[in-house]
Order: C-alpha cells, then sequence, then structure tokens
C-alpha cells in the first residue's frame, strides 16, 4: 500500500489532501488558521467522518497556537470559540463533536502554564489523530475477515482511506482483504450529488489495482439483484446506541435492497462513531444547497431557478443491518445489549455529545 | 399548456427538439436523411419510448421519400434496410419495433405504384404520430383520476411531454392533475446518469408551474420513507403480459422502497408499450458505454481509465406495480389476466415484437 495521510500537522501547519480535486489531482492544501480548516471542513475540502474529527481537532491545535491569551482562562476563551466555530460546520457527523469535546475536556482539567496548555491541545490532537490510523488498522483487519475469496461487494460513497486520517473503515476493509490476495469484485456507487464514489473510491481503488466497476446511484437495485453481490459495505457518521446508523444519503435504500436479496450488510466505523445517548428524533439531518444537486463543477443540469431538496445524510434503522464492524470486533443484533457491552469497555465514560 | 410537438413531419423533413440541449436550449433540429434519425435516437437527441417510435415512423417515411428505388419491390428493399438501421438503435424500448413492424406490414401489403406506396409509408407514419398525442391524451386524463389534491409525488426520469409526441404519460399525468387545479408537489429524480429527470422533467414541471424539488437518486429512500410521498409515478419502456415492467434504470429500486413505505407504485405507459408475447428471459437490457457514468458533459468525474457498469434499464416485477395506466384505462392486478382482456380488444393483433 502506497502511504496517503489525509490529514496531519507538520511544523505548526495543518497539511490535508484536498479532497474537492481528486481524483484528477492529489493536492495537499496547508492551513494556518482555525477559520480556515473550519471552512475546508464546511465545503468540504476534507470530508469523512473520521477525517473530519482529526481535522477538527488540528483545528483547535491551531486555534491554541495562534492564540495571543496571557492566561490560562483567556486561552480557554480562545478555545471554546474556535470549538463552537468547528462545530457549527457540520451538523450530523458525531466524530467532529467527540473529538472536540475531548480536547476542550482536556484543556479544562489542565492546570498549568498558557504555553503548558497549548502544549497539552496539541498532544491530544495528536493522539487522537494517531488513535486514528490504529483504530482503523484493526478495522480493516476485522473487518477483512468477513471478505471472501470470490466475494461481489457493493459500496457507496468514500469511507476510505481518504475518509479517514489513513487506513480507511468500509473501503479499508476492501482494500485490505484485496491485500491478503483474495479475489473480489467491487460496484462502486458514484454518490450523488458530490460522487465521492467516483472521484475517491474509484481512485483508491483502482490505486491499489481492486477489480471495480462504477455504477449510477440509479444501478444499485439492478445490480444488487442482477450482479451477484454478496456483501454491502457503507461506513457511518453516527450510530446510535440501538444501531440505528446515519451515513451518507442513499445509505437507507442500500439496506432496504440488500435486505430484499438477502445480501448481508455491514457498516464499518470506529466507536468514535457510537452515540449511546442521542435519540433518534434529536439527530440533525444536515441540508445542502440546491446548487449541489442542480449544478455538477461548473455545468447546470437542471433549468435556472430549479429548486432542489438536497439531505446530505439518512438514517438505516437497525433491522436492516447485518453486523457493525468497529475496531472492538464485530457487533452482531441485539445491537443495543452488544453495543452497551463493547462501549462500555471503554477507557472513559460521557465523551459522547447530547 | 404551451404547445410542444417534440416529434413532427414537416415539408418532406422531421423536425425534433433537440433533447440533449435542454433545459438550457429548447432547438429544434430538422433531419433529411433516416440516417441521421437512427443516429438522433442512438445518441438520445431523441428519447423516451413513445418518441422513440414516432422518430423511427417518419424516419421511414424519410427513407421511402429519398429512395430512388423504381419498383415496388426496390423500395421495399429500401424500406426493409432503413428498419433494420432504425431497429439496431436501441434494444429495449418495444415502441421502435411495433412503430416500425407496423408500417413495414402495411408497406407489404401495398399494391399501388412507388409512389402510391411512398405516400402510404408517409401516411401510416403520420397515423402512429398523430395516435401517439390522442392515446397520451386518454393516458393523462385516466391517469389524472388516480391525484388526489395535496398528494405528494416521486417520479423518475422523463417520460413527459418530451418522451411523447405530445401530452406525455407519467410526468403528462402529473401536468394535467396540476391543470386540474389539484395541489400537488412533485420529488423529480435527477435520473443518472443521463439526468433526464433533472434536464427535462423539470424543465417541463417548472413550465407550468408545478411545485417540484429535485432530488439526488440517492435521496430517493429518505424523501419515501419521510417526506410523505403519496405516490410514485413512472413511465415504461416495455411491459410484459404478466406485468413484468422495463423502465429506466433505477426504477426497480424506487419501486421496492415504494412497497416497503406501502406509497402506491403507478406504471403509466401506452398499450404499443404492451409486449404480450416476448419472456422475461429474452429481454434485452441494453447497456450503454461507461463514459455516460464516469463523464458528466465535459466533467470527468472518476479516475482516468476507470471502468463502469452502465444498463440503460431495469425490470420491475409485477408484484411491486400497484397499477398500470394505459389509454384503455387503469389495470390492476392479476395483470396476465386484465393485460390479455385488455389487448385482445385492440383493432389489429400480431403487432408486438417477439
Amino acid at each position: 500500500m502506497l502511504s496517503l495521510r489525509t490529514v496531519q500537522w507538520k511544523e505548526g501547519k495543518v497539511i490535508m489532501v484536498n479532497q474537492r480535486k481528486l481524483p484528477h489531482e492529489l493536492v495537499f492544501a496547508e492551513f494556518d488558521e482555525v477559520t480556515q480548516v473550519a471552512n475546508a471542513i464546511r465545503t468540504m475540502v476534507v470530508r469523512g467522518a473520521p477525517a473530519i474529527g482529526a481535522a477538527a481537532a488540528l483545528g483547535l491545535a491551531l486555534a491554541a497556537r495562534r492564540s495571543r491569551a496571557l492566561t490560562r482562562d483567556e486561552l480557554l476563551l480562545d478555545l471554546r470559540r474556535a470549538e463552537k466555530l468547528l462545530e457549527e460546520t457540520r451538523p450530523t457527523a458525531v466524530n467532529l463533536t467527540w473529538a472536540l469535546t475531548r480536547i476542550l475536556s482536556k484543556a479544562e482539567s489542565y492546570t498549568g502554564s498558557v504555553e503548558g496548555l497549548k502544549k497539552a491541545v496539541l498532544e491530544e490532537a495528536l493522539t487522537i489523530t494517531d488513535e486514528d490510523l490504529s483504530v482503523n488498522k484493526q478495522i480493516v483487519e476485522h473487518g477483512s475477515l468477513l471478505i471472501e475469496d470470490g466475494d461481489v461487494v457493493l459500496t457507496h460513497c468514500n469511507a476510505g482511506v481518504l475518509a479517514t486520517v489513513g487506513y480507511g473503515t468500509a473501503q479499508g476493509v476492501i482494500l485490505q482483504a484485496h491485500r491478503q490476495g483474495k479475489n473480489i469484485k467491487v460496484y462502486p456507487t458514484c454518490t450523488a450529488p458530490l460522487f465521492q464514489g467516483a472521484r475517491i473510491t474509484m481512485f483508491e481503488l483502482m490505486r491499489e489495482g481492486v477489480e471495480a466497476y462504477l455504477i449510477a446511484d440509479t444501478a444499485a437495485g439492478h445490480v444488487i439483484r442482477n450482479q451477484g453481490v454478496t456483501k454491502v459495505l457503507v461506513g457511518a457518521d453516527r450510530i446510535l446506541g440501538d444501531g440505528t446508523t446515519y451515513n451518507k444519503i442513499g445509505t437507507y435504500q442500500l439496506a432496504v435492497l440488500a435486505a430484499r436479496h438477502g445480501v448481508p450488510f455491514y457498516v464499518v466505523a470506529p466507536t468514535s462513531t457510537v452515540d449511546m445517548i442521542t435519540k433518534r428524533e434529536a439527530v440533525v439531518i444536515e441540508e445542502r444547497p440546491s446548487t449541489e444537486v442542480t449544478r455538477i463543477g461548473d455545468i447546470s443540469i437542471a433549468p435556472r431557478g430549479a429548486k432542489a431538496y438536497n439531505p446530505a445524510f439518512d438514517e438505516t434503522p437497525p433491522e436492516l443491518i447485518t453486523a457493525i464492524v468497529t475496531e472492538k470486533g464485530v457487533i452482531e443484533p441485539p445491537f443495543r445489549q452488544n453495543l452497551e457491552k463493547m462501549m462500555s469497555g471503554r477507557p472513559t465514560g460521557g465523551e459522547m455529545d447530547s
């Protein structure tokens, strides 16, 4: 595997792959200011729940570094302002809030000097990015055990290397199975309206030589019914305590189709995506601008003035999910019971947003 | 309603709306030669099963007009050559074959002069285009009775005015219900990979002031589940004797989602789309080029060299269809029995391809 770090800290700056330029250019962008990082998250220069979490963590480290605060309290105020700015960028993915809350609670319990606090914030942010790497490494190991030689996998959006700091989740599993020498065929959906499947997942799969056939989002049902699909793998932006999964728009309909055709449907995500507290009715499904649907790049595909309804995520109920693959192993139904068991094994509690 | 004839004959030429230019320009293209018409069908300058049927019929009339045949037999040879050329353009829609067979059988039974035969071919072609108008007028009347005030309709691709000679089928029903003063809200899917929903259905709905919100194909499941959709309406390219329906790729998954949420799913099409003879296994699902999926206009959305699987149609089994709306009325299950009853009432038999 060619090494690729989606999000990293280098000499006081945040370096991220500009995912809007993919697949035609692999460009790294540099960020000096937390406002730039927030903007990069909002405009999806960086996307994918774990990558967003890491970007936000390093964004806070930038805010700390650039702060002119003279006291610990002033610095905390700057950090809380930066946290608010970052948190408001994308409402659905839980990793964002999870990473911010984790750093802020570390900062608030720190009692030393301003410089020491700045250092502590950076250290926690770097720990979060490093953990993402090691967590994903475990996820793809667990997940790859589910993939058999000869599998035909349908996958959606991008939860690959570029959706994380490295290794990936759902597509990371596919890549890992391929590296293990398993003979697999993959159908990635284009994933309208922003085409992360066509642009990013195809880029990752082709880069490692996986046999892949891109399909229009309209073709998923036909492909599941007629092309011998044996597994559907998706990532997640938030998983509730009962297993209800929020992921890229289009996930729900794939789960319905998989269930209809008896094809196992796997959600692959780190436990930082699990939210044991929030209830379904409190989860906000982000609605993004009409123009994402009516325009593709510089091309308008709809009449001038056309309105669009553009939810960025959807909700997949637990009864449609075969298993959830995390760094702690593969969880099967009943999800509430098994998620509670798994999450209570965590070193610290209360990290979830509510 | 503003009048719009998608396909027409004018002073020895075929005039068609160039649907590739929509929604930004409403341009009419002129055709002198049957080869140009065949190319227009293949490249989807004209699309929509009934419009293709009419275009092919008028294409044969062009072939007759331009033929230098001196005898009836020579002219029949030219017509058969033109028929073959036209028939090979698109394999799934049955109207194409239906229109060609109808004209050829008329031509073969004609016993008069070469000039008389040319005139007979043109007359039959014009009858086919005129019938499409009157048939669709009846379809939208029958269909509009199914639409109630307050309905929220999800629809796919374009089976509207521009998919036919005029009036339309599935979206024709929506337009007619709107003209009747019914308060309806419509969610058209973009319909990747060629975006006929975004480009053409939105054009038609906005042109008549229907409240419409375009959605990405990925959002259909979420919208059916959460946005109060009360009906799904689609067209058809071929309907078998048992009700099995071939229509634009993506239709099948909409039918599965509608069934899951108890939303009635209606297929709207003329009886010229019904094929009582062919069996499921003999229907060819057209596969179109990879580049339709990997490129949008001049923009490549996938890495260079990406392969795509691009079926243009899919198959919806009868158990997912609530009713089929035709010019002869609304047919409910059991479809075989009720389609047989309806089709046997036709003035002539044996018009279907096999």
